[in-house]
C-alpha cells in the first residue's frame, strides 16, 4: 500500500508545524530562580507563546481541512506549500525577538508582517490548488468567498502599523486574527469533498 | 489511499510528543567536566528527565489506545487534542525549572500544576470524543468510570499543595501517578472496538 | 493495513528534513535589539537561511518524487539513503557557520563542499535504486540523463573552489543550483510509475 | 483507512530517532572563527557525530526490519520500545559530553554504558515482540541465535571497562559495534513475514 501524494505532503507539513511549536516552547526560557516572581518575569514570553502556538493551532486545522478536500495535486502546490511553511519557520524567531522586547513597536510590527506574509502564502497555496483540481472539483467550490482570510490580511496590516504608536493595539489585532480562526473554515467543514468523510460527527 | 482524520490527528500529536521528548532530553546538559562526580552533578537533571519522560511515555500510550477506539471526529475534538498538545509542549519549560532548582518549592508546585492542567486537558479530550462518537459507541461505552483519571488528578494537587512543605513529598505524588498509568488503560484495551484489532496479543 | 518500505523510508528522511529546516530557523538568533537597525544585521543569517531553506526544499521534492518512481526496495537503497540525510543533517551546522561569517572564504568553500557531498549521495542514491528496481524498471527508464545533476555538481565545485578569490561569488553559484533545480524533475514527473497517479493535474 | 498499530510504533520511534539525529548535529557547534584550523578543532565533534549518527542509523535499519516482521503487538511491546527510544533520546547528551572531552576516560566509558543499555532495552523489545508474536510466529523463527547481539553487548562492556586505560580502545570497539551492524540483519531480511515484501530486490 502506498501513501497519496496529498498524505505525504500533510505529512511533511505536520513534522515542520509540530517542530515549530515545540521549538517555541523550548525558547521559553525556564526562570533564573525559583520563586513566584521569576515566573511572573516569563509571563511576556508565556503570552506571546500562547499567541504563536495558537497562530500554529490555527494553520495546522485549515492545512488539514484544506488538503483534506483537495485531490489533485501539482508542482506549484508543492512549493506553494514549501512557501507557506518557510513563513511559519520563522515564527519562533519572531516570537522569541517578541518576547524579549514585549513593549517595543518594531518587534510587534514584524510580528505582524510574518502574519501577513504566512496569511499571503495560505492564500496562494489556496489558489494553487483550485488552479491544479479545477474551477468544478469539490475544493473550488467549497471555497467561495474568503471572509476571514481577508479579514486577516486587514487585521494583520493594521496591527503592524499601529504597532508604532503602541504594541498592545498590535498584539491585540493578532489575537483578534486568532479568536476569527478558532472555528476551523465551515466552507470546507460543510459540504465534504466525494469520498471524503466529513470531519464532524 | 487517504489516511483517515485520526490518523492524521494522531501523525501531529505523535509528532509534536517526540519532540518534546527529545528537546528534554537536550536540556540535560553536559556535565562540565569528565568526572564521575560531574556526572553526578547532573543527576537532578536525569531524574526529572525520567519522570517526564515516564509521563509523555504514558500519554503517548493512552492517547495512542484512545483514537484507536475512536471512529469518529469533530471540530471540537480537534482544538481539544491542540489544548492538549499546548500543555505538553511546556512540559520541558518546567522540566528545566525543576531540575536547575530540584529542592525548591516553586518549581516543584509548577510541576505539578502542570500535570493538573494536562490530566485536564486530557478528560476534556476525552469528553469531546464520546461527544462526537455518541454514548452508545464503543469507546464511551470502554471509558465507563474513570478512577486512575480521578486520582491522577487528586495526586497532582496534592503534589502541588505539598511542594511548599517539601518538594520531595510533591515529586513522589508525581511518580505515583506515572506508575499508577504504567500499565495501559484496560477499559480501552480489553473490549475493542469493532474492526479494530486488540493491541494486546 | 501496513504502510510499505518506501512509505516508512519516506516519512524518516521527511522527519530529518522536516527538523533540519525548523533548527536552522532556529539558529537565527533573534536580534539583539528592538529596532530596525538591529533587524538589519541578522540579514545576513536570514539571506543563508533563505538559500538553505531551498536547498532542503529541492532534495524534498526530488526525493519524493524519486521514491514515488521507486516500487523496490534494497538494503543498499536504506543505507544510500541514510548516507544522503547524514550530509543533509550537517547542513545547519554549515548554515551557522556561514551566517556568522558571510565574507569569509572558508565557510564559503565547505558550505560548496556540503553541497557537493550531498548530491554525490543523492546521485549514489539513485544509482542504488535504479540496481533495485532492474535498468528496465519505470524508475530507470524515467531517469535517463541526468543533465541538472552533473550541473549542480559543477557548480558546487565551482562555488567551493571560487570561495578563495570572493565569497559572492561562492553564494551566487549556490543560488544558481537552487534556481536550476526549482521546478522538480520532468523526467520523474511526466511518465508517472505504473499504479501511481502523475503528481502534476 | 486506519493505520495498524505497528506502523504507529514505528512512526513513533522514526519520529524521535529523526529528532536525536538533527539535535546531535545541531549540538556540533559552529567553529568560532573562520578558518581551516578552526574547523579542525571542531574534529573530534564531527568524529563523535558520524559514530553517533551510525548507531541510530543501525537501530533504524534493525528496527525497521523487527517491526516489518512483527504480526502482532502488546502492552510489553509498547513499553520496551519506549524503554529503548529513552536510551537512545540520551544518545546527544553523551555525544556531546564526548565531543567536549575526547581523550577523557569518564565520557569514554558513559558512551560504552549508554550503548550497553540500548543494546539490552533492543534485546528486551526482541524478546517481547517474540512473546506476543508466539515462538512459531515467522518473527520468532526468523530471530533464531542472536550472535551480532551478543557481540555487540560483549564490544560494548570492553570498551567501557577499558576506557579507563585509553579512551582510543574505547571508541574503536564502539566503532567495530558499528561495522558489525552495518550490513542489516540477514535473519529477518530473508524469509519474510507472509504478506510482507522482502525489502530487499
Amino acid at each position: 500500500m502506498r501513501l497519496s501524494d496529498t498524505d505525504r505532503l500533510e505529512a511533511f507539513s505536520d513534522g515542520v508545524m509540530a517542530v515549530v511549536i515545540t521549538i517555541m516552547a523550548f525558547e521559553v526560557r525556564a526562570p533564573g530562580a525559583p520563586s513566584w516572581s521569576a515566573l511572573h518575569h516569563t509571563l511576556p514570553d508565556l503570552l506571546v507563546y500562547v499567541l504563536s502556538f495558537t497562530v500554529i493551532g490555527i494553520y495546522w486545522n485549515n492545512h488539514h481541512h484544506l488538503l483534506r478536500a483537495t485531490e489533485r495535486m501539482s508542482a506549484a502546490v508543492m512549493w506553494a506549500n514549501l512557501h507557506l511553511l518557510f513563513w511559519l519557520s520563522l515564527l519562533p524567531f519572531v516570537t522569541s525577538w517578541a518576547a524579549r522586547f514585549p513593549l517595543h513597536a518594531v518587534p510587534a510590527a514584524c510580528y505582524g508582517l510574518l502574519g501577513l506574509a504566512a496569511a499571503l502564502a495560505y492564500w496562494v497555496l489556496v489558489r494553487s490548488i483550485v488552479r491544479a483540481n479545477g474551477t468544478d472539483s469539490a475544493v473550488a467550490r467549497a471555497i467561495g468567498s474568503d471572509v476571514k482570510g481577508n479579514a486577516s490580511l486587514v487585521l494583520y496590516a493594521c496591527g503592524a502599523g499601529l504597532a508604532a504608536l503602541t504594541p498592545v493595539v498590535s498584539y491585540t489585532c493578532y489575537a483578534a486574527v486568532a479568536l476569527l480562526w478558532f472555528v476551523p473554515d465551515r466552507r470546507l467543514v460543510r459540504p465534504p469533498a466525494p469520498g471524503v468523510l466529513p470531519p464532524e460527527g
